[in-house]
């Protein structure tokens, strides 16, 4: 390296970080490894990880301690550190349902909890472009893969998609591919919001989790290929079963991207 | 609608519904609208919103404790119910630095908690093409808008440019522009992994947030045009200050679509 300029005096460099943070940045490390699936089963031992990762026994213990607490692995004396449960990617790219994402990993169905017709609160007829007072079909499903709760759903129709959606099958089918069956077209976009919260009592039972657990909520809007909002969804799947992915590409014009 | 056929039967319709769901469902689109900006300081009344939602006075109490828990909404008698703090957007579409991002919003400054040389773990070495044993550069940064913290930012980088960056003001600047200047060129693409998890007693007190606390997690892997990784990052995002958003539209490949 060259000469030092001003900016980096300020930088601390080489000095002993706490403990507290170098277990987070081993975790961190873990974590993804878990997720990736390059551990079959059991992680590698606390001396194994403690040369891999140039840390302390102690650091090591804390950073799976860590994993521990977000349910990702098991420890045990003698059995050592297990993997607990995989994650489940589910793609950010495509709009893709639950089903068609999981396909291979296992059956997905719906446990339809609501299907009716409702007159909507004004924000979500607005959204939807109906006209106050206009009713709209509520749709609420806890869906499972295997026996495993995954997400529950929150969804608003417009009425004409909707109410044939009621005549369908809603416990084996996803959503998407039943509103393009009805609209005999092709969805055309999406506005996605994702946000991090925990979940509140009734929730954490309804999806088998601990009370106060991390939820990911994806508000999505979909819209048929004419630009028509049709779909309004609220989307809380569990945090220690999901993981969304995709991978953005930058596009000739340098702000735009393609996720792919 | 036409006739009924097998599979709705077995759907519940037009039946009372459980408090608590029909809590999640108000809260639900009350969040958006607070996080849309809808309502300048104070919601509705409760009254307001009784009729708004056509559910009970009970329910619209019980939705508004939720939206409290997660520290969205202050409730107190007399002055009524105020929003508590707007989240900032940041976009899941471009690969914009949180200034960038935030833009209009505040002066985002970066505390910089550690940057040095590190050799990197075995599986961060892989992920950036490093040789074993090939030292990295490590620069952990606890982002702030104002005084208030966002994000907590673990970031490995390729040697070449990592170490260019240790020279450079890493207070005041997103690390995507500086590299970019560094490379001589943009950024090619990027693979994301988001995760909700909730923050363990030392992250939460870095982020000044209550213990348990809900994180969106992003995982983060830029490559530069020529497809060579640099940049390997663990992010941690406050769930009560940050929503991720983007828009997907399907390009002719029914299978391919572009997020803007």
């Amino acid at each position: 390296m060259g000469a030092e300029p001003a900016p980096l005096r300020e930088v601390p460099r080489r000095v002993a970080r706490p403990r507290a943070d170098q277990a987070r940045q081993v975790a961190d490390v873990l974590r993804q490894q878990i997720n990736a699936g390059t551990y079959a089963k059991a992680l590698p031992t606390e001396q194994d990880l403690t040369t891999e990762f140039a840390v302390s026994r102690n650091t090591v213990r804390d950073a799976l301690a860590l994993l521990k607490e977000e349910g990702l692995i098991d420890r045990a004396p003698k059995v050592g550190t297990q993997v607990a449960q995989r994650k489940y990617d589910h793609g950010l790219d495509a709009l893709l349902g639950l089903k068609e994402t999981l396909r291979g990993h296992g059956e997905v169905h719906n446990e339809v909890r609501a299907a009716l017709l409702v007159t909507p609160p004004p924000a979500v007829a607005r959204r939807l472009h109906l006209n106050p007072g206009e009713q709209a079909v509520y749709i609420e499903r806890l869906r499972y893969l295997g026996d495993l709760p995954l997400s529950l759903d929150l969804t608003y129709l417009v009425p004409d998609i909707g109410e044939e959606l009621l005549t369908r099958d809603l416990v084996s089918n996803d959503l998407f591919a039943l509103i393009e069956q009805i609209s005999g077209g092709p969805l055309g976009s999406a506005d996605l919001a994702l946000e991090a919260i925990t979940a509140d009592p009734h929730s954490a039972a309804t999806l088998q989790m601990p009370e106060g657990a991390a939820l990911l909520l994806l508000e999505r809007l979909t819209k048929l290929d004419d630009g028509r909002p049709v779909d309004l969804e609220y989307i809380r799947m569990r945090g220690d079963r999901i993981t969304m992915r995709g991978s953005l590409i930058r596009q000739p014009d340098p702000n735009s991207w393609e996720l792919t």
